[in-house]
């Protein structure tokens, strides 16, 4: 858990709701307002100098970071408990200066540059050790968490690899341990020969509708050439992750009527070398539900929709 | 992850939004709609008959049941993945019959009835060996997942130890083979001796807010008699039990104006024997932010209220 006492709330900021920035007239994230924001970290611009006007993708410091690169990690004890100061980073990827389209309504260069964009800060973050996790993201909508209408997406740098990150790089240990292959080339070869879960195939990756998805429409993307970490990921296949990743937003869009939504990329930890038994992929989930006291108390979801409705109802949805 | 057919949605049942229940004219959770539910298993009555009005507290099973208790627990692969079907039970405690009052507002007896309609439940569940874990929760108000306004709290019995029941269970265990004492034992003692983060004393209970709160305003509700099992609570802890509950609910009324809340009981698995390392408890969690992509990613969460802050806004609030 962390304390992010710069974002300090007392119970009448609750009270009053969320949506704040998007009540303002003025969008921190739009072009022209670049000095409203700390200076950029990159960016993709026509010519222009830097903090100006004439870029089509622009990533910044987080104004308000949970975590920022920063002094030593302290590790203090206080009575019984542990605490860890909280050294890290927190970039915010301006997807376009556009303020009004969403990712899914961007062109296919567009989705293509962010996920360029995400690998570039990727293995520049990666030079500091003091960083062992990268978080990449995307909070889409006021049911997700975005408080920022302005289409973006995050990435927050992380002192010490995540809880659901080592679960997971562990469940996967198990599996390989046990079977001497990969769990999610497994799961690859077991969905495209069955069929039913799939929701989307280029040369390059899968999309599909996961045999035991926590939420309803929950849907994959994963590369079909094993790798453990995102920022591997071949030149050739970046136009096809753009292409799916695109199209799965618009699908969705079309058959959920544009809901809010989560994807979060998952990959090894950062300093940790290539691995046989770990597969990067990202995970794309609508928030068409609550996560209410069942789910909170027991780490189960119950999903009133089968994986295998979802991926008929998102692969036969047609595109205007 | 759980697949409830039963409550089988397609795509236009999550565009139309939740609330169903609440727009309709009738609720089935009011007394003389007792035809409405399936037949009670327990009620708190006047002398009337079962099914009638005349009641303070009725039990009754979930019309639309995440899981049942029905057949034979029956574990199979699908190809590379497992399944296991549903056994289990559903049940919702009707807190009363005035349809206006929440928890919170309901007379101090009502919410000790509450807990004691929970220890009978659980006794009569227990006997059941399929049935492995035993969760009470309370989603209050849309926002934390509850989409009938009628005050009510759950029981779902599984056929399984829930992950987070597991993990919760290990860490206290791991503390124990180190201190050889009991990790709430000791959070007892720490908070009692600090004081900064106690928001309620009584001779049985403390509430506290826990040192690493994943949300603001989270508070736990700890007995200071060690026991792993929360249904043998003592007779003469009760009422202390239902006087906390309920001025920790008014006073998050007050400082927090009517939150959305969940509560949910944290309790060692009904079929294994009392344990030195486990130690019963209640988490009330105020339905304050939004869970988003970096909590998913990770597992952390960030918090924008420390708990001292939290337990002391929560201490000074008086009551009306």
């Amino acid at each position: 858990m962390i304390i992010a006492t710069e974002r300090s709330r007392r119970p009448a900021d609750f009270v009053r709701g969320p949506a704040i920035v998007q009540s303002l007239k003025i969008c921190p994230f739009c072009p022209g307002q670049e000095a409203k924001t700390p200076p950029e970290l990159l960016a993709y611009r026509n010519g222009s100098q830097p903090n100006q006007p004439g870029w089509s993708l622009r990533v910044v410091p987080n104004k308000f970071p949970a975590l920022r690169v920063e002094g030593e990690i302290v590790r203090a004890g206080d009575g019984m408990y542990d605490s860890m100061s909280g050294v890290g980073a927190h970039e915010v990827f301006i997807e376009s200066p556009d303020h009004t389209l969403t990712l899914a309504e961007l062109p296919e260069k567009a989705v293509e540059d962010l996920f360029w964009a995400f690998r570039h800060r990727f293995l520049d973050l990666k030079k500091d050790p003091r960083l062992k996790y990268l978080l990449l993201f995307k909070n889409h909508g006021d049911a997700a968490g975005s408080s920022i209408e302005h289409s973006h997406s995050q990435l927050i740098a992380l002192p010490v690899v995540p809880t659901r990150v080592h679960e997971e790089m562990e469940g996967a240990q198990k599996y390989f341990a046990f079977k001497e292959r990969c769990v999610y080339c497994d799961i690859l070869r077991q969905e495209t020969s069955d069929g039913s879960r799939v929701v989307l195939e280029t040369d390059h990756f899968l999309a599909i509708a996961p045999y035991a998805p926590r939420f309803p429409f929950e849907t994959w993307l994963v590369p079909r050439l094993h790798a453990s970490h995102f920022e591997t990921i071949e030149t050739g296949a970046m136009p096809n992750l753009a292409w799916i990743m695109r199209m799965l937003l618009r699908k969705m869009d079309r058959v959920l009527e544009k809901p809010a939504y989560n994807f979060i990329v998952h990959t090894a930890p950062v300093q940790e070398t290539a691995t046989v038994h770990y597969h990067w992929h990202i995970e794309v989930i609508p928030k068409l539900t609550r996560v209410a006291g069942f789910e909170w108390g027991t780490g189960f979801y119950i999903n009133p929709t089968p994986p295998e409705e979802a991926a008929r109802f998102l692969r036969e949805a047609g595109l205007v």
